[in-house]
């Protein structure tokens, strides 16, 4: 019976140890992980230049619909998206969107070592990176890398990802990207565990959980990609894992690592059960009418096309641009392509408290037109200026809070940059506080209180978490405060 | 704050306990409700024919498209689907489809009587249904009758699912209708107990899950909607009720009720751990190439309207038809609407099978352009003749063992009727066996083995199994067999 080839070993993964492992096989601690990064972004050469659209070579303006097109067909298609939403305010929306509907595989390779989880990334260059060079998965697939359907070289390390007989998988999920620029997009998101011994190709190296989150401490290092695997993983399994790492199972833990490690425990010991966060959840998707759909780019009102920029006609939000690309140390050397440009950097922020000494973290249910469920679970504040649920009027819920630091205590703050294949310098301030004061606080229907550990299920099911929420939350380690 | 309003009560909420009940508050035994609800027909007077489209009052064929539209522009619209899909074999189809994006709610209310939960039903007639009058959910509301936006008449006990502070939520999910036949609908299965009293309007009582369970064995009784949301209440929820209630732990339970009870208990004991349900399910979803849209029911080939009907070219699959109602039951004393018809009857059913004494159920990962996910989890055999995925050539996996019983055991056959309001006397079997061979059986890599309670679990995060499914699993109690 072939289900057999996926029987569970016991025992737990091993999470908490590896993100207590500040030291590794490749490195003795999180710093020279990072100043291997910067011996990468030196060697290999790359340069990126904003270019007329003119310059693009093989991507053209569709006849009859305006879309900017590949001459093959392939890659993605930027058109036009309109759509209204009444939730959680009426809302019209028209923009330009990026139609790219194959799933694309994230995949990271795990391997243990003297008993300690690692985890494989790749020193990459991706044009829209701050910084050009960051932390990446194994394996950045597109579904057609990663069948092989159209031949093509094939991704490094994709064996251990398509021949899994001999692993073990970690995890395994379909998530949303970036609903504001994505129609719909997904991808998976996939850590496989070997004992096989593993070529260790150039710009490749082990790292431990500890030294990745030590790493999202500094700006623009890990990339997108890696955060959205990496948020995946729980900081710990099970109660009897934790007390072996030393941490007890005490209230009201003293320090904010104490307080994670018990709040991701704390699935069924909220201050609401899973059942009651997935009612409120299924009440606000059943009650909202979101109606969106793809058309051409020339039918979108209320944004222009100038030879180097589709924009917005008040200048906010972001533009389309055109890119060219010279890089020493990717298969093709030169190409272009058209990237989204955000006008501002934005914010994600989870603003935490403890309840009955459990932390707790305020989510929001957030309507975005290009996620898969309409309605996913954001951060406590995501904000971009421009943004069609931006607003105009009053600053967003808590955005005081976690930007000027009253009456908050700061947990994370780091600079990171959203995935650099896409997105040209899109700059996204993550952001954790935890409120001090801790009476009683009323929240908007739209949010509500979870523990770590229920967001970390909700994860586990794919599409109730977005991207922004997601990416945060990879922020959050026993190393990161 | 808020969300102490939805604190959880502590304590098995005693789904077993109701289960195991034939006598309840309203009636002696299953066979006494049975009697009711036949009563129920009589005193309903109503009758369907179907009519000619000219005879449909407010619904044309829209100038331009050909689609089927009531002229307010509410309820639905009959339109066209173009789409293709590579998974687990490449078809294409083209085919009227039902586009009804708004959200319904299928609510049933709970209350406890001697201890024993207790949930509240109607005996409603629905055009489509075979009998007419069918046990429906305590409320089957659209979205304008459930946030009252629209105004028009209140719902009966709609006051129970809105303002739910003294209620206690045992499900609430969104879930997948009929793929099929509906584009990307989906529906709201709550159910909410309350401690309140309860004004019994006419045409409504109280049964114990083992009556309905009981009514599940016969035909066209229990109505798709209220199995939908019966199948999202697990068996048995905790190890210490399953005692309680004089289910040991012991492996290899003698009868299949005991292996039913057993089987839901195993969410991480199975033969697969749930990860690896998951990667399953996430590699088959991100391989698979589906694309599907909607389009004018003009542009689509290999149909054609008459009169009476719209067919396909070869006579086979479904056709939609217009229906004119009479009825002294509902608000509304006559109505005319299209129904969509299927020319044969579907077959439903699980094979199951003790995988180291532990009751397992056979899933396919099914794909189904309407569904919300685009593959969803099915039942092992899934049949509608002349659908684009029941081939032509070679009958489906397991079909034969399925209707001609060779080497398996019966555990259910029920004929049920698909949604009334909808379908116009769609029939499906639904059908459980045991196959009693326990040697090694291969399956097809869309297919795997999984207990009742990874199924429990996988239904409690949404759109992951699909109606048909669900319906089967609803009528499996520890009195049906």
């Amino acid at each position: 019976m072939t289900i057999t080839e996926r029987a569970p070993r016991t025992g737990d993964p091993g999470f908490l140890a590896s993100a207590r492992a500040l030291s590794g096989r490749d490195f003795a601690d999180g710093a020279a992980a990072g100043a291997w990064l910067l011996g990468a972004r030196r060697r290999q050469r790359a340069e990126v230049a904003l270019v007329p659209f003119a310059d693009l070579r093989a991507w053209t303006f569709e006849r009859g619909t305006g879309d900017l097109v590949h001459e093959s067909g392939r890659f993605f298609r930027v058109q036009g998206l309109r759509g209204t939403s009444d939730f959680p305010a009426p809302i019209d929306v028209q923009q330009p969107i990026i139609n790219q509907a194959e799933v694309g595989v994230l995949g990271v390779l795990a391997r243990r070592f003297d008993g300690i989880l690692h985890f494989l990334l790749q020193a990459k260059m991706e044009p829209g990176n701050v910084g050009l060079v960051q932390l990446s998965p194994t394996l950045q697939a597109t579904r057609s890398n990663y069948t092989q359907v159209h031949g093509g070289s094939r991704p490094r390390y994709l064996e251990f990802f398509v021949d899994r007989r001999h692993g073990r998988v970690l995890v395994d999920q379909l998530q949303s990207e970036q609903g504001l620029f994505f129609l719909r997009k997904r991808n998976r998101n996939v850590i496989v565990e070997t004992d096989a011994d593993v070529p260790l190709d150039e710009d490749f190296r082990w790292m431990t959980l500890g030294q990745i989150k030590r790493l999202l401490n500094d700006a623009h290092t890990v990339n997108m990609d890696t955060r959205t695997v990496i948020a995946a993983i729980p900081l710990v399994s099970s109660g009897a894992e934790a007390e072996a790492c030393g941490y007890g199972a005490r209230r009201d833990p003293s320090t904010f690592e104490e307080a994670l490690v018990a709040s991701t425990l704390a699935v069924h010991s909220g201050v609401q059960s899973m059942n009651s966060v997935l009612s409120w959840l299924t009440e606000i998707r059943s009650k909202a009418v979101v109606d969106g759909q793809s058309c051409a780019l020339d039918a979108i009102d209320g944004w222009h096309r100038t030879d180097r920029e589709i924009r917005r006609d008040d200048g906010r939000y972001f533009t389309i641009v055109g890119a060219a690309v010279e890089s020493d140390a990717r298969e093709v050397g030169r190409w272009t392509q058209p990237m989204v440009r955000p006008v501002e950097a934005g914010i994600a922020a989870f603003v935490t408290t403890r309840i009955d000494g459990v932390l707790h973290f305020l989510v929001q249910a957030r309507m975005e037109i290009g996620v898969w469920n309409l309605i996913e679970l954001g951060p406590t504040v995501q904000y971009l200026p421009g943004a069609p649920d931006a607003g105009d009027g009053a600053p967003p819920f808590m955005l005081r809070e976690v930007t000027d630091g009253a009456g908050v205590t700061a947990r994370h703050r780091s600079a990171q940059s959203e995935e650099g294949g896409r997105f040209y310098q899109y700059v996204t301030e993550n952001i954790v506080v935890e409120i001090d004061d801790r009476s009683p606080m009323p929240v908007p229907p739209n949010y509500t209180w979870v523990t770590l550990g229920q967001l970390n299920t909700l994860i586990q099911y794919g599409n109730h978490l977005n991207i922004e929420a997601r990416s945060v939350l990879a922020c959050l380690g026993v190393h990161t405060t």
